[in-house]
């Protein structure tokens, strides 16, 4: 299969990439390298270095015995965009190439607009160019479990049935996102369910919970080339990087709020599992599917724990410092998300949190100097209100 | 009362300020005149002669004793925008400044993007701007019947009570709208919700139905300083609009497939008394209200019907034409919006819609050379396919 990844130098894309290859899929990727400049701006950088994009793909041409054709090409231009599908013909486009940071579209105004327009133009651009250059390729769209909210009742896959004053109708489930990254996700959803409607688009849009790990099971991300990058800091990276990295660095694990708020959780092994199985069993034309990628829910205070009980074990003392919450969320809430989708595609949970944070110690430890030197960004000075 | 209206210059935004002035109010505006040059895009122009928008300014000064401030900045301009709202200080917003067409967003991915991130970004600097400008105006924002599109069960306003596996939740309503317009509306929707709740704006967002007619009850919208546009081609005009203009140059009514869709409608009449009642009677702060902004309910045969019966009346003879439905949608659905919350505020539909056509068609009759010379536009040429 031709797959083509929008975002290939980034967290996933990269590691996407590289367990496609060696499954034998043809791979082309695009980026402009935006995630390395939002990063850098927000002073900070991934835990463990990165190689230029050119060595990477190099890297990975000897190492799987194939070359990712890449374009630097950015996803708001449509004509270069069309002119690279047109030419690499895919039988799948990943869309991994967006703004993934609620905190970062927070800060203000331009960064609200730059990363609603920007998220919001790269997923227009791409149904389009997919529609004028390979029509029928399967487009697997990254969205985020975030883009349901907190909503107080079981949370379905995409849709539901309902009965409202005696009818009843199968129906998108209402969305209530909580940053303005998380709405630029629903704004997504809202738009590809409608491209799948009137041109016969097959869609799958992946609500993926929160995201973690350095590690793939069956690769070896080794070195600047072959590693995927991994942020720590508060703005671009998850809760479970952080405090992994705080714990490293002998900090307090800072727990917003009570730490009661609960969330999907997925390992990169499972996340990269899951988009395989979705690139390799797509869904018929005009079909828009969407999957919760999560393999397990836990409460921000259960990943702490679970920081702190590996991190024991190699030694590392571990505190807990609950500060006030920077973002506007329930903290005490019902959270029953449906996860079933994926599951009866053949996914089953490979790596459970604690065992991925004991290598996430491990690397994070190995990195301590590039993490302390970087300590400031622990911290969350962006504020929802 | 203080009342900002971006669009000021559009169909709606020059009829609402009128009314506003007339009723004692201080209005100011702003508007790049972007709905013009639209307009003259796809080779139209309004029916009756509208006079720039420096003279209608004066002229509206003339007559209400009070002239608008104007600005002619585009909103997606942020600093010059919050400067013009720190230094009016409006108790009210008002944005009627969007591009308020299915078929233009429909063209290509240039002018789907152009909508989508020009309606999404205006709406996203005007609530900043307010944030920071004049955080207690109430920020009334219109939005659209299509952002619910037609889900076959009743549409309640913004938001319903739904059980779900035994338990309740008060949600947002399910939003399936059926173009990149309308798709922006509900983009709009839940960046408001969100920003109502995180920074305690007070806000409400009219879901209007398709609005026709030429006149404001109360206010003398004559000559082209008060006239306000009156659009009939297939892009910007509205059915009821543009029926009317088959009608008087003697074309038969083209129907879009079997005419069996169901809409809401609203007289302009109505629609500024509604948009009056919403300013009158603000919201509290934190709040994000909907209303559904629609005084009857018929299908597009039922307008066919209403026009064709009004024109026979004048002696006017009236064919229809049934003809491929150039859009995506159910041509026979379920339809039935609540409309309770405006009624409840006091709104009682002043005007029928075949009173309306009854104006419409004077209007259009004496208008019938400006039509004719543009009558290739009443033929729908943009497909949703």
């Amino acid at each position: 299969m031709k797959v083509f990844i929008a975002g290939i130098d980034g967290y996933l894309g990269w590691a996407l990439a590289q367990s496609l290859l060696q499954r034998g899929h043809e791979v082309a990727g695009a980026d402009n390298m935006a995630r390395r400049s939002w990063v850098e701006e927000v002073g900070s950088w991934s835990a463990v270095p990165i190689a230029p994009i050119q060595e990477r793909i190099r890297m990975a041409g000897k190492i799987y015995g194939h070359e990712p054709l890449f374009s630097s090409i950015d996803l708001c231009d449509f004509l270069e965009l069309r002119k690279v599908l047109h030419f690499f013909k895919p039988d799948a486009v990943v869309h991994l190439g967006q703004c993934p940071s609620a905190p970062y579209s927070m800060i203000d105004q331009s960064h609200a607009v730059f990363v609603q327009n920007s998220n919001l133009v790269s997923t227009l651009n791409l149904i389009y160019a997919i529609r004028e250059a390979c029509p029928e390729a399967h487009f697997v769209k990254l969205g985020t479990m975030g883009e349901y909210g907190t909503p107080g009742i079981d949370i379905p896959e995409g849709e539901f049935e309902i009965t409202f004053r005696g009818r009843s109708a199968v129906l998108p489930f209402p969305r209530q996102a909580n940053s303005w990254y998380h709405l630029s996700k629903v704004h997504d959803s809202h738009n590809l369910a409608f491209a799948a409607r009137i041109w016969g688009l097959a869609i799958t849009d992946l609500m993926q919970g929160v995201v973690y790990g350095a590690s793939v099971r069956g690769l070896e991300l080794t070195g600047p080339q072959l590693a995927t990058r991994l942020d720590f800091d508060s703005v671009f990276g998850t809760v479970v990087h952080r405090f992994c990295a705080q714990a490293v660095i002998g900090k307090p694990l800072s727990i917003y709020g009570t730490g009661g708020q609960r969330r999907g959780f997925i390992a990169l092994t499972d996340s990269v599992r899951c988009m395989t199985l979705s690139l390799e069993n797509p869904p018929q034309p005009g079909e828009y599917r969407v999957f919760n990628q999560i393999s397990q829910v836990c409460s921000i205070l259960d990943i702490a724990k679970t920081v702190r009980e590996q991190a024991i074990k190699k030694g590392i003392e571990v505190n807990f410092d609950t500060i006030k919450n920077p973002r506007t969320e329930a903290e005490e809430h019902y959270y029953q998300p449906d996860a079933h989708k994926l599951r009866a595609l053949g996914f089953i949970p490979l790596v459970h949190l604690c065992q991925e944070v004991d290598c996430l110690l491990d690397v994070m430890a190995a990195s301590s100097d590039r993490i302390r030197c970087k300590q400031s960004v622990l911290a969350p000075k962006i504020p929802w209100k």
